[in-house]
């Protein structure tokens, strides 16, 4: 039945020469690796104007530079990044960059950043997207942390089921996202070069409660960087691309950085004008911006369904991303091998789940607060940038007698190595109390986890490690069947025994003289050519005398294996096991770290 | 650790022939077995008054007749059992009685009756106790259920620890409480005639909701036949009396009745004279009336301590009662074998526990109210009076030729019957909403399971039974190892494999081919002697290609029994084990099911 079930969710499974990978064209490319990217500037804008909140509404007018400051990170970051474009062209995650030119710490750093990066777009994403709806329905606000979960759920059902890279599917709802903000900003303009728009003061206007300090300043910058990840995503995908792939990549991934760079500053910039205030767990910016400028009719509400789509598909890149990087790492040795099995679907089963799991647990404790969440994610994102321009820049270094303009190469990835650098410790320095702390603190102790289960499979590794030339040696063995009674089941597990066998023994531990000499009485009749000994047990206690035997046994003959053929029912239903004493269960549990022991469980089917 | 731990609040093991009997002399007899039966006048009275307060405060004074025929029905009913105990002396249970006069299922239906009357008296004693204390210490009425809880857990230990039934500690609280509480009347009649006593109504008069009719006079006579019980206990424990054990045991019932129906009688007398009203979840009436005779000194306290201590006695004597009962139903096969057998400490361990656990749950359920559980608790005790009385009846019936006076017997145990029966009725009826149904479908219900365990046990034993003249067969078998690459791990098992059987099969379950082609050239260069088949499964799963190989060997070669040996590591920390695979453990759990297979795990322990 549990089958079935699984079945019906995940479908039936595929055989593993199916693995095939499709080629897109660089429109579909842009909507199947962007949306992580694009679906950012609809939280950006509004965490900037939070961090400006605190020095009153009369400072968040500074938001505009900011933005500027923002859009021209954007430019670098994808400047560097179309460098690695070029020089992976089979793919070049932070990870792999890390590890091939940094050395393997950088690498599993890199590693636990964008695993913990990847846990949290998911969960960010879908807050935002659910925050996006509650928007148009406020009534359903009490019901965002159920929605968020639900959207969860079904994005990991959909993963198990193995959702191909079909461009096509995705493509549309980025393409309406980007259309609509693009028509939004459009409208929003002209109405303000030519009409005017009337200020939308949702709250009030707020005293400042800090002055406007250059950390506070810096801290509005942090919090703006969110609008930077999923940059490096093409970077990761190349080999998805047509002919020649690094070339269509870079022009793909230009296009990408147009796209953001013009939503991000238009949306900044008519927050601005339209002097919009962000609201604690209320309505977004990004809504109160689309109900100021074109009125609460279809267009609104089509912006705010392109929105929670694009946020829920930016959710469902990671489901690609994370399994992918885990089965990598874990390849390498530095975590569970279970993750880089395929399942039924051809698909990374187990990273998928751990995924979903993860980001769920992060969006109940949360309670779906994008605004909560979002400190603790710029921090990963940019330092597997850092790590990865800086490899870059290695990258060039060495290959400097193939490649003439290398240093211009290594400027240029230095430059972004820099800036991100920077950007890295100011998010580090003033969102430390919101929550970063939390990733310092956590990607060390990822990277210790690493090297832990490294460690572990290492000394398995030389622990099984034989010589091919060793011969299988003989083995001195003997059997003991300790038996309770004379039934069918015991006489099942001699006979086996005997098959087995020439030097079975038969042990009874007896807690009631009585019905011990009974027991012998029955054995010598029956006489199955095996001897029965009897250990008394005056504690009652069936296994510790047991044991006790096993061992006078196996130092007097000097065995090098004894082998306890245990008679067990199986009975047909479950609540019939309870009926049964849990002798043989326990006996088998005290003997699992007996070294050179064996324990065999003869099944006796009962058909009751 | 664990060990250790279960040492130190059970304490070391006791030899089984250390179990012995102490004799009683008749004043610790009746401090033993009368603690549950004397206890009942801590809450009787009160909920006699209870009944009648929905009639108003004006009706509480008809309680005086209601406790006149409730002493009256004490009388008739201790009477009947004084046959009892001359007709068992060893031992007389009305589970034994109603099964050897009655017939199997009357039998049954008095030892449902019975445990589910051990359980309660548990629950309703611990939650009297407790009232007992927070009406001396209002301000711990709030830990009034961790009160009852922690006495659990205490007498629960007590017990598996082993109380013997050792009647000098035991002495103690109950001679304690039955002077304290004859002491308490005497000063209370004599001020009541000489000086008078002011009438103490915590809570103001209360209109009537509801006439006096006949229900409700029934009703607060059911209520008030909570007194009787732990009446039987006496003809239960025949044997730990003194020689002449049947005439000692009817002497101390004839004290123990008449001691508790002058104390029921005098209390409800003062409560009535003194006006106390009941109060939900308040004080409690004796509290009220030992307030209001001798002041709130030293001897309220006294009062108030012997009775919580009684309570908590009386809920131990359960503790003997309830594992000794279920452990002869379980011998008779009704029960899981498990209740039979004696602990560490010679007690039933497992019948302790779980008469804890579900006094426990219903503490929990209740919230420790008192009143809530005693509607529950009187249905079970009149109905196994019921049958107890009746199976008496017919017992003297059989003996008709031996004893001369069996007719003035049969009418005796008649009359008891009769009462016992009509009270069982009203008790039934009035209290059938407030939650006597419970009861009354939870007793068919467990006499069904009894049934259905004993129908198992007796499949099982006609399945297993097997003549002593059957030889012992040659089993055909053949061997199985499935491996997964070359390693020690490997060489262990084939080298055991190897020892048991000439006929060994390694089969290796491939996922990818290149792989599958490396490990055959290392099993060729290795040659353990073992012919190797691969199994290639195009749907990555282990289980089911394996399965489907061990399938194909058995139809081919007619085999008796497969035995399938898996190599598997043991690691040495428990997360270890997260970081393998874990298909020999998925292997095992698919195999357990199937007919004539064995598996067996040859451990190969890692060193790291």
């Amino acid at each position: 039945m549990l089958a079935e079930m699984k079945r019906f969710l995940i479908g039936t499974p595929l055989s593993t020469d199916q693995l095939a990978h499709e080629r897109l064209t660089n429109a579909k490319a842009l909507a199947v690796f962007s949306s992580d990217a694009l679906s950012s500037v609809a939280y950006a804008t509004e965490e900037i104007l939070f961090a400006l909140l605190l020095a009153g509404t009369a400072a968040l007018n500074v938001s505009m530079s900011i933005g500027a400051a923002i859009a021209c990170l954007l430019a670098i970051v994808a400047m560097s990044y179309r460098q690695t474009i070029f020089a992976y062209p089979s793919g070049g995650g932070s990870y792999v960059v890390a590890k091939d030119n940094l050395g393997r710490y950088p690498g599993l750093i890199a590693g636990a950043a964008l695993l913990t990066d990847y846990v949290l777009t998911v969960s960010v994403s879908i807050a935002a997207g659910a925050a996006a709806i509650t928007s148009a329905f406020p009534q359903l606000t009490p019901y965002k942390v159920d929605m968020a979960l639900g959207a969860i759920l079904l994005i990991t059902v959909a993963n198990l089921r193995g959702v191909r890279e079909s461009g096509s599917i995705f493509a549309v709802p980025t393409f309406v996202f980007v259309f609509s903000i693009f028509a939004l900003l459009a409208v929003g303009l002209t109405r303000l070069l030519f009409t005017g728009l009337p200020p939308v003061s949702v709250t009030e206007a707020a005293e400042a409660q800090h002055p406007l300090t250059l950390f506070l300043l810096l801290r509005a910058f942090a919090a703006g960087c969110t609008a930077l990840t999923g940059v490096e995503a093409i970077s990761n995908g190349v080999q998805a691309f047509r002919e020649p792939v690094s070339k269509n990549a870079a022009k793909t991934l230009t296009w990408m950085a147009g796209i953001l760079m013009s939503m991000f500053l238009g949306i900044t910039y008519l927050a601005n004008h339209l002097d919009i205030h962000p609201v604690h767990g209320g309505e977004t910016v990004l809504s109160q911006m689309a109900r100021a400028i074109v009125g609460q009719g279809w267009f609104y509400y089509l912006i705010q369904a392109a929105t929670a789509l694009i946020l829920f598909l930016a959710a469902n890149t990671s489901y690609a991303d994370f399994p992918r990087l885990a089965s990598l790492i874990a390849r390498d040795g530095f975590l569970p091998r279970q993750l880089t099995m395929r399942g039924d679907r051809l698909v990374f089963s187990n990273g998928i789940v751990l995924l979903g799991v993860l980001s769920g647990a992060l969006i109940v404790h949360y309670r779906g607060n994008t605004h909560a969440l979002l400190p603790l994610y710029a921090i990963g994102v940019f330092l597997s940038f850092t790590l990865s321009q800086s490899g870059m820049v290695l990258h060039w270094f060495r290959e400097r007698r193939r490649d003439r303009q290398w240093l211009a190469h290594a400027t240029v990835n230095g430059l972004g190595t820099l800036i991100t650098g920077v950007v890295l410790v100011v998010i580090a320095w003033t969102k430390f109390a919101e929550g970063a702390w939390i990733i310092l603190v956590l990607i060390p102790l990822i990277v210790l986890g690493f090297r832990a289960i490294h460690a572990h499979y290492l000394a398995v590794a030389d622990d099984l490690r034989m010589p091919l030339t060793e011969a299988v040696d003989e083995v001195k063995h003997t059997i003991i069947v300790p038996v309770a009674g004379v039934n069918r089941a015991v006489a099942y597990a001699i006979s086996y025994a005997k098959t087995l066998s020439d030097d079975v023994r038969a042990v009874h531990v007896g807690t009631d003289p009585a019905a011990t000499e009974k027991l012998q009485l029955k054995w010598n009749q029956w006489n199955p050519g095996v001897k029965l000994t009897v250990v008394q047990s005056p504690y009652r206690s069936i296994v510790n005398p047991l044991i006790k035997y096993v061992d006078k046994i196996e130092r007097r003959s000097r065995l090098d294996v004894v082998t306890i053929i245990i008679p067990e029912f199986v009975a047909r239903r479950w609540w019939h096991h309870l009926l049964h004493n849990q002798s043989a269960w326990l006996l088998r549990a005290a003997l699992h770290f007996r070294p050179h022991t064996v324990v065999v469980s003869v099944p006796y089917h009962l058909h009751h």
